[in-house]
């Protein structure tokens, strides 16, 4: 593609307070491994730096994942939503991707949803 | 689980807004279909009936997903992440997810993030 980065990253709806939503996705078995929050900034560093950084809005600063824990997160491919505001980030995810030590953030706590009938084809 | 669903939901950290991200993946690709917001009754309403169903932040009102469209989302699962502030359902996806009529709602733009170097084992 020929745009740039700024050109990207303007198509990118922000919320008021500045930030979108990241999914983090292990790129080759789809595991949804976490969900982020990132500023044009960190948008910006994670499309051109090939590691992921997200905005901590807890710690009010940019937070390169894996930077402390050494669990890294490599980028593999990045994608827009058809509205903007939710961005999809595939990466190959070294080490456990939860500080609790966990392969992903979803895995402790199961919400109990009842199951839908099956789909009628 | 012998918790209540008022006893499931209440583990939810919503926004100031009432909202929670919710990650919608077709259970068995994985594929991340999109990224929709609930409050506590849609949460509520998507772990009982066994059907997705959203805030619209747009148009404030429930949106249950397909009921227009009949694209609906059939639940297998849901899960709330490590810091409680995302859930990750897990559907039957029946028809495409995005009201653009691709299969999920990623599948338009990409941002044409640089690839990060291997990982080292």
């Amino acid at each position: 593609m020929s745009d740039t980065v700024d050109e990207r990253i303007a198509r990118v709806t922000f919320t008021a307070d500045g930030l979108v939503a990241a999914i983090i996705q292990q790129w080759d078995t789809h595991e949804v491994l976490m969900l982020g929050w990132m500023d044009a900034e960190a948008l910006r560093r994670t499309l051109t730096e090939g590691r992921v950084t997200f905005w901590s809005r807890s710690r009010q600063e940019y937070w390169r994942k894996g930077d402390t824990s050494g669990n890294i997160q490599l980028v593999r491919g990045a994608r827009l939503d058809c509205d903007g505001d939710a961005v999809l980030v595939q990466v190959e995810q070294v080490g456990p991707a939860c500080h609790t030590g966990t392969r992903t953030c979803f895995d402790a706590d199961d919400l109990d949803a009842v199951r839908g009938p099956e789909a009628v084809a």
